[in-house]
């Protein structure tokens, strides 16, 4: 990368770091979990979302913030589940960054709520390197993909807590190996979670939920309030 | 963005477009046809290539170069059809530059091919902005991604030339519409030239590579050679 650009980048995600630790700082006051949604684009993360937002708000006072270059779609589709949905349209930016998330918030009342989910612009790259303040990190990869996108987006796979490998429904009809998938997540990140899914047939959605629960417990517990 | 950043940036894609402009007259200049693969992880640049380059080679003297953050997996793969391959691994950078490409071409004699490949990093967003002095740009969407990706990501579609549209032997298994895909395509890009495509079956590959023939033919008769 041309070395003057590197040095302009390196400058603007260090303000990046400060103002998502600023975000981070506000969202422990409150004890809100901020889980993070980042895959390729069409790995089914406003699918699977929408299912997790209408689990999720049974219990739960839960919102959403959604990026994309263009379009209302998925903001409008994610709020078919009833709860409260931003749309960040970024134009040309590849990411969601720690402004974009504080600029939208403003319009949210944190104490409101104990769950919001962030949903990044479809890129394994370059949301990599954006902290948004967030509590924990899912990716997302769908067995249509290829076994490989570990080994070849490392760092995404190596920053997130889960990997939901989803689409699994559509096993039967691919050359995909599912263990050798595995294999290259631990490869790249031995401590990564596993959940295979599937938005469409249901599977790994209750399993998955659970998982994600015990973050909202947890929080709950340190704040010393029940959920 | 940042206006710092903007800035700079625009003063890097300045320069590439120059550095790219070189390279589009020293193709130019031997009638190098050059043509750009771009896509989301996972959408089936590699598979169609390795079909591509094994039909390209019987008539034409070709060579690829691919890109890829980590990995020599591609390269390997695609040097099994015969043809130079070289692979330009970015580290953590999210798309290549005519740099990168003029660097990597030093290896390869360019009067001696024909038509060169090019298969860029998997994503939709940021290539769409890096000239490599390529004669076309050919984005590849898979059938698994979902209909909306012309819309959500628009700038890559817009500058292209062609759109595969790929893994179509999956159609049966997917609540996917291809004619509101086509439709959302050339609301994006009336010009756009789509082709169905499975590089499993074979469907659309012998009117694909009928198309992409053309070019060089085109190319060849303007240096006064037949191909």
């Amino acid at each position: 990368m041309n070395p003057r650009i590197v040095e302009v980048r390196k400058d603007i995600l260090k303000k990046n770091d400060v103002a998502a630790a600023a975000l981070r700082r506000r969202f422990d006051a409150t004890g809100l979990i901020v889980t993070s949604l980042v895959s390729s684009p069409g790995a089914g993360k406003t699918a699977f979302l929408e299912r997790t937002l209408s689990m999720a708000r049974a219990r739960h006072r839960v919102a959403a913030l959604v990026g994309d270059l263009a379009t209302e779609c998925d903001a409008e589709r994610l709020r078919r589940s009833g709860v409260p949905v931003r749309q960040i349209t970024t134009g040309t930016v590849c990411h969601l960054d720690a402004e974009m998330i504080e600029r939208t918030l403003g319009e949210l009342t944190l104490a409101d709520l104990d769950w919001l989910f962030i949903e990044n612009v479809g890129n394994l790259v370059c949301p990599a390197s954006w902290d948004l303040g967030q509590t924990s990190d899912v990716v997302l990869f769908a067995v249509t993909e290829g076994e490989d996108k570990p080994l070849k987006y490392p760092k995404m796979f190596r920053r997130s807590r889960y990997a939901l490998i989803t689409k699994v429904d559509l096993l039967p009809h691919l050359d995909f190996d599912i263990d050798r998938a595995i294999g290259y997540l631990r490869d790249v990140n031995p401590d990564i979670e596993v959940v295979l899914t599937s938005a469409r047939s249901g599977q790994g959605l209750d399993a998955w939920y659970d998982i994600l629960r015990q973050h909202v417990r947890r929080a709950a517990h340190r704040i010393e309030e029940p959920v």
